[in-house]
């Protein structure tokens, strides 16, 4: 399938490199695309640039947000948070209407130094934010509750833990939800469908005790379980 | 133990039976006794009148918010988030300076229907406000992510589940969870202490998505799971 990633980060190269396993066609959209190549240092996470790891996976294709948007079947949102609408509005609503738009991105601002806080949450989230933007994209925010590794590596953390899953397109979400099963390896049983974009809320508010979960854990390979009981 | 309770509501009430089984000297702290001892209605969620209540335990007491913070060598606060600041200022210094308090509150404000938001979040806590408020007191958020019968019937939800500690006073946190495993059956590895005070954001900001699953799931015996795989 023809895949776009808006991104180029850890996120972007740990999706990418896993939907390239199952040769699927993925661009990377950046917005300077010589500038993208150019760069030689680590990202702040100590992640490679998106030069060197493509030299390791060569049948990926870079090109701007807009090409990348219009490449791909759905999209996906993997850019940082805090510059997710700016690289969609590059990208086009031309490019990413009537498409499944997958989000992972959280809008955490690390400007202020840790802990790093939401832009936006409680009464509103990233995800509301987009679809609003994109009223005719089926926005579908999931994956955003856990470290990259994690997502595409449920095994990577044993036994049973969750996904969320939340958008107001059914048909959109049973789509994504196949994929985070067929591509990934999620077992059914733990992918749990909040309902509509509004819930994007309640997962990105995750991302605080999950920034302080890593630091006292020193270990970013965790996730929530929701374990369920009987009912009273 | 002399126990002091700040609240009449659900959460008083459920925790409070568990200390009288213990046959610990539970005090609750209300506005208005009288007027707490008239109400006849049911509360919000369905909880009984504590006057109702109160017949099924005779060796509780209730008094106002300022005797039972006086009668309590350690108090528990499971006031309404919203109204919490002000039963513990009504409560007084005088009473709760050098104690540990344990702050089981959510502000969590229903004023605008469903679903509710947080009065505050992301750069405060209620935690917070509450360490800030009563800087000689030994504030201790937990107990607060889950429903009021698993915070002390954990073995109601199967298997493993985590319950999250913070607080600035190291001592005071063994202290509580001692308490949480004597006194509720918590296990000592599913109890994780975040750090400091501020970690009351993070945990306060698990609501959103608590309240979101239990209209998912209709049933609010469940609690999240913090499960851990291999570092990298």
């Amino acid at each position: 399938m023809k895949i776009g990633i808006i991104g180029t980060g850890i996120v972007a190269q740990t999706i990418g490199a896993k939907l390239l396993e199952f040769n699927h066609d993925v661009m990377f959209g950046t917005r300077d695309v010589a500038k993208t190549l150019e760069r030689t240092d680590p990202g702040p996470m100590g992640t490679p640039p998106l030069g060197q790891w493509m030299k390791k996976h060569p049948t990926a294709k870079l090109e701007t947000f807009k090409e990348a948007a219009a490449h791909g079947k759905i999209v996906i949102n993997a850019s940082s948070g805090v510059a997710s609408l700016a690289a969609l509005d590059y990208a086009g609503k031309e490019n990413l209407d009537g498409k499944i738009l997958i989000d992972i991105a959280n809008p955490l601002d690390f400007s202020e130094g840790f802990p790093p806080a939401l832009t936006g949450c409680n009464k509103d989230s990233l995800g509301e934010q987009i679809q609003r933007e994109f009223p005719k994209t089926k926005v579908v925010k999931t994956l955003n509750t856990m470290n990259a590794l994690v997502m595409v590596n449920p095994h990577l953390v044993p036994g049973n833990h969750t996904i969320f899953i939340c958008g107001n397109d059914t048909g959109a979400k049973t789509k994504v939800s196949g994929f985070l099963s067929d591509w990934f390896g999620w077992k059914k049983e733990n992918i749990i469908d909040l309902g509509d974009i509004t819930n994007a809320r309640g997962t990105e508010m995750l991302l605080p005790i999950w920034v302080r979960l890593y630091g006292v854990l020193q270990n970013p390979m965790f996730n929530f379980h929701v374990v369920v009981g009987k009912k009273p």
